[in-house]
């Protein structure tokens, strides 16, 4: 007997969320069903406002104009919204550096106040693991690492069915775990070495930059000023059996396996989820992470983790992972 | 208003659980209450019994005959069990070497079929979380990290009151964690450079004999065979000023603090706790355990994670430790 589940004498009704996906410069939203699927959507600009009050004003404003045009005002119980540098645990916007308005700002608080609705915040990154439990890849299971390459490296990081928040909100910043001293490989945070200067956009282009400094090896890469380089660039290029831009795939994947292998003592998981744009390079990065994964863990671990790329659509990911956020509890 | 929280009306009544700290040779219990305090104890021999199901029934009729005699076995709620190789998930001692019997064992079950009381059983290191959590040092703290230093390196992770089990139970291997990739620190895993090849008491001993390999750094350490040479003598050594010995323990401390850093940004942790034989040296270990953390973490984590050792009293840790068990879902 499953103390928390259902009645279910008749089909339970079909519930909702709302998700909003904010960015520094526009904001997304959409009506969720508990299954992943969009039941309407709308976008205000994060530009323009005074305020975060007002921004939220108007938010919550559009919100409830688009729960009334798809009757489904009172079927909406919560809102998601997945933000830069927002901390689960406080419920604020700390120390974004790419929002018009100073930190912090009490983000939930606003826009529980505005819309008589619970309101569940995170960062992307935790947004993403979240969708991923509640739509996609993840769905039932409990144990379970994301990893999303993008400008940054970001996790989010579910055990035990627990989507792991710590102390302060800053569980599982794993693009900050330190893989190497090597100090050409410095970080935004000032360190050198942290994980996302090897697999970030940025670092992957590094990486691309430092194998074509070998000049006997001849690449598509090197019709491209270096400067103007982009993950894109070496994709198109590892598609068409460039060495060098296969390498620069094959060492990201081996510098993710390595640190995969030390994450899977922390939390025993069955699964690595890579998102984000350099993750649309999976089909070249994931063979050297799985081989360097399976070599370097512990044989506990061994053979044992799969590693998959999202199963959410690219465009709306964010916004279902926002969406996802008030099922959290719930696992 | 906290929803857990016991009706206040009348004070509560004691509650009971019992202990079991089962070694190779022999097996320890207690009847422990809900604050840590011993109402009586026992052995049992672990050798000499043909099959685990017959030292089972020797085991549960001695934890019986104590209820009795401390008139406690109606107030007795449950039996908490640490084990080696106790797996918190399966309930069965895998692959245990230092047991008298073939594993696996199922334990759990054995044990409840005889005593009729529910039985939660974990590995040593996880029970030592468990126990600081419940009546030591990480009372009222939902974020921290257990490590402990012995023969072996072992972890108990708690983060957002979860003491983390993983898919396997595998979770927290903490002491596999790869920190170099240097052939002279072999580990009995089968790999190099995990984080035990430099904190366990053999790591510790390895330390000392590099350092001792300088011949022009006196030492009191010269004086024992290396062979024979134990962390007790380091430490004694380096309670008499030894400069070999005390940075023997220095560079022990750096090492569980540059791992700890990448810990951090796992789970995002308040404290640090360390126990065992090894840590009995804490007070030479943590000084640059703590600068290391500090140097080498993300600022997110910097002066903000304590390092205490254990409060539990050592000789009763893993009694306590298994005593507490029964605890750890409800918090």
């Amino acid at each position: 007997m499953n103390y928390n589940s259902k009645s279910n004498i008749s089909a339970p009704e079909p519930r909702y969320t709302v998700g909003v996906d904010m960015g520094g410069t526009g904001t997304a939203f959409a009506i969720v069903d508990s299954d992943g699927r969009i039941a309407g959507r709308g976008k205000v600009p994060t530009l323009g406002f005074d305020t975060p009050a007002d921004f939220v004003t108007k938010l919550c404003e559009e919100i409830d104009r688009l729960m009334v045009e798809t009757h489904l005002k009172d079927k909406v119980f919560a809102i998601g919204i997945g933000a830069p540098c927002a901390n689960a645990v406080t419920g604020v916007i700390e120390a974004a550096t790419d929002l018009p308005w100073p930190s912090p700002i009490p983000l939930a608080r606003l826009v529980e106040e505005k819309s008589g609705l619970p309101v569940f915040i995170s960062n992307d990154a935790n947004a993403a693991a979240a969708g991923e439990m509640a739509y996609g890849a993840a769905r039932g299971c409990n144990n379970f690492i994301m990893i999303t390459l993008g400008t940054g490296v970001g996790a989010g990081v579910v055990c035990d069915g627990h989507l792991l928040s710590g102390s302060r909100g800053f569980a599982a910043e794993l693009g900050h775990v330190t893989v190497s001293n090597d100090p050409t490989r410095p970080c935004g945070c000032g360190r050198n070495g942290c994980l996302q200067t090897y697999c970030s956009a940025s670092g992957v282009v590094n990486t691309a930059r430092r194998l074509l400094a070998d000049p006997h090896e001849p690449s598509l890469l090197r019709e491209i000023p270096e400067k103007d380089m982009t993950t894109l660039d070496i994709f198109n290029a590892a598609v068409k059996g460039d060495k060098i831009a296969l390498r620069t795939f094959s060492e990201t994947g081996r510098a993710l396996g390595e640190a995969a292998a030390n994450f899977a003592a922390f939390t025993d998981p069955d699964l690595i989820i890579l998102f984000g744009g350099v993750a649309n390079a999976g089909e070249f990065i994931i063979p050297a992470m799985r081989e360097a994964l399976n070599k370097k863990a512990l044989h506990l671990y061994r053979d044992r983790i799969e590693i998959l790329r999202s199963a959410l659509p690219d465009a709306d990911a964010a916004l279902l992972g926002a969406a996802s956020l008030p099922y959290l509890n719930e696992y």
